[in-house]
């Protein structure tokens, strides 16, 4: 499904020669006896997925479809990047859908909550708010004025159907205000963090309200499970990526750009970094993760990678079949020189840019580059491409002794802000 | 009206010690006598602009305006990434406007122009289209695509109108197929690179056309001449971040992220990504540009920011007055226990939020962070900004040998990908 090429990345050690850290690594991810194996839920959530749950959600997806002309997400983090990168990877970014996405709660910024506001007016609105605990505080700030906003518009009765919570399953300040107010409630499941919950209700809900098909996403994440059963670094993709990272780091390679030729793609870039910097940003250790969109940014970084300083390695995040494609059009008077393309598809045309953006940056300029192949950009794809990074991630970790699973620095600016704040 | 404080930055050189260099670096910027000295045209282009066509301007945005649903701009790199930041910056993410405004031309993506062309299909559009030559591939094959949909939906005619094409003053492909089709042109000065146009009729047509008030942003660029005349690094703020790179730089940090904390900021640091890292990203040399928006991002790369390699410093793009504003309002059930931020500005939680984390970045990260300070988003601002970051860049730029206003390094991929694409 996904296919890795590493001919282009200069390696200087052998990849099997990882074979027996790897293996140690792949044991204590699957026996969890690995660090963090407190949050080990999404190794077999692939068929261990509460299957209830899921009916329930796709139950009131088709519920409140036909309320949503706008469908408003307020989470941050892994309760944000997941669902907008499927939505756009998966419909584009000018859909035919009547069904128009929102992300909020995911920024303290007033000029950004305001003009929502006043965008959302006049449109029938469905909330849903993800939150564990129901205490992050972007999140919860733009929740309590949202539900504010639509209490007053549609009433706390018909606020039960249109504000759904997807929430710790027992405790917490949402669960109970959930409770009380009557709302519908999701499940985060206590052992899967923030940037492993997309292929949970945290991801799945909203998409299913978007018109996503979220079995074949749960199917992608079990064929992917199947597919890197076995730590063989000859066979695993997965794997075979997360060594040459850290083989690339051993090479001063400190930066790591995604690459993608979509469009579309750019926001599984902003999930894939919030994945890999949140997991392996620890302990002074890791990959700076960035990111570019080709051809555009070609025209903007591409200067830097061809000839700037060597800090970075590329890794291409390919499509091979385009959702939509056409044939480039003939024209009789040829003022623009164009017509050497003629009924060429368009998608054959980024084909070869892309062909001759590797060979420029690998060979003129010296940038090592490691190549993912997606299929295509459905949803069968999207769920194998999670599990995929998911298990290249633990493994990339484990493989520096850092533990994927905790982000203890995130909680210094919070400690900070909140006595800045005032609060208790 | 741009502060500059450098007191967060754990600087080992003392910036006055440039003085020397940085006057020499002016010398030859302002006496033309430096490398890339055919390229700078934008220096005194703030009153050297030229008034008739600015005039032409806003009278032919005036024309178009009402036809204008949907507004194409059909461009890549320079001509595309400034409109697109003033744009944001200035009327954010989710304005109230009639006119929408659709980037194409700047990818080889066949879904996102398929989509866009179904999107459009009943929609009034205008477009311009802005390139120099005409010649640039991805804007060459969009426009003659989207020439033949419109002359389709509106005759030859309607488009002499409806197709406005900003390009070389006197020669190349799209200047003399917009005389031979009678469309309206507007020139791309021989001696403003792509990275500088913004402030040219590439940037500020189609400004003009969503409504934005392009005077104010001319003006905007006047008054940062006035403030950067002076090269004494006790005054000059954009000098003073000019010299700030390179001493952060010969301390080790070969990244630097621009971190703002506005959501219709991002696309600003996509345009000084490529003024940057286009600039200063050759002969092996240069800092690799990255950005991130806050506090979204401290739920993704905040982690590795914290903790990971120290590998960045951060240059933070901050705004003193938002755009709008409002109170956090009071609940009197207080289940989520956010009553303590009661009458809150949002803007002032934004704002301890922005400084919690500077001071965990900093005191407990140890990460350096350079901050600019914006008074608003509005036009003078950006306008100012703009040149304010111009005048940054060449600086920084020749403290390093190097010619700013080349991009040598973009050619290698187009020379392969032509050969690939069968081009003679």
């Amino acid at each position: 499904m996904i296919q890795f090429d590493s001919t282009h990345a200069f390696l200087k050690e052998d990849i099997l020669s990882y074979q027996d850290k790897v293996n140690q690594c792949h044991e204590a991810l699957m026996s969890k006896t690995g660090a963090g194996n407190d949050y080990l839920g999404w190794v077999e959530w692939p068929y261990q997925y509460d299957k209830e749950e899921f009916e329930r959600i796709l139950k009131v997806a088709e519920n409140v479809k036909d309320k949503a002309e706008v469908l408003l997400v307020c989470g941050i983090g892994g309760s944000y990047l997941g669902a907008r990168a499927a939505i756009e990877m998966i419909q584009g970014l000018y859909p035919k859908n009547k069904t128009e996405v929102i992300f909020i709660g995911n920024t303290f910024s007033s000029t950004y909550f305001k003009q929502v506001e006043d965008y959302i007016k006049d449109k029938s609105v469905v909330l849903n708010v993800i939150s564990k605990s129901g205490t992050t505080t972007e999140t919860a700030m733009a929740f309590r004025m949202l539900k504010q906003i639509m209490e007053k518009k549609y009433g706390k009765e018909e606020c039960k159907v249109r504000i759904i919570a997807t929430t710790d399953k027992a405790r917490g300040t949402l669960k109970d205000l959930a409770t009380k107010e009557g709302y519908e409630t999701f499940v985060i499941p206590d052992d899967i963090g923030g940037r492993y919950s997309v292929i949970t209700a945290v991801g799945l809900l909203p998409l299913a309200i978007m018109g996503i098909d979220i079995n074949s996403i749960m199917q992608g994440t079990q064929k992917a499970y199947e597919d890197l059963k076995d730590s063989s670094l000859t066979t695993n993709a997965a794997y075979q990526y997360a060594v040459c990272r850290r083989i690339l780091q051993n090479q001063g390679k400190d930066a790591e750009m995604l690459v993608t030729y979509e469009p579309q793609m750019s926001m599984v870039a902003e999930w894939w970094k919030q994945l890999f910097g949140e997991s392996e940003g620890k302990d002074g250790l890791g990959v700076l993760p960035c990111s570019a969109t080709f051809s555009t940014d070609l025209h903007s970084l591409g200067q830097f990678i061809q000839e700037g300083k060597k800090v970075l390695f590329e890794t291409l995040l390919l499509v091979e079949h385009p959702t939509m494609d056409g044939l480039f059009p003939h024209d009789d008077d040829n003022m623009d020189n164009m017509n050497y393309l003629e009924n060429k598809s368009l998608d054959w045309v980024n084909k070869m840019a892309c062909k001759g953006t590797l060979e420029a940056h690998e060979i003129t300029g010296n940038v090592p580059n490691l190549i993912l192949t997606l299929p295509d950009m459905k949803e069968f794809t999207f769920g194998y491409m999670c599990y995929f990074f998911f298990r290249a991630c633990a493994i990339t970790c484990y493989l520096l002794d850092i533990n994927p699973f905790n982000q203890p620095g995130v909680e210094v600016y919070k400690k900070n802000m909140f006595r800045l704040l005032g609060k208790d």
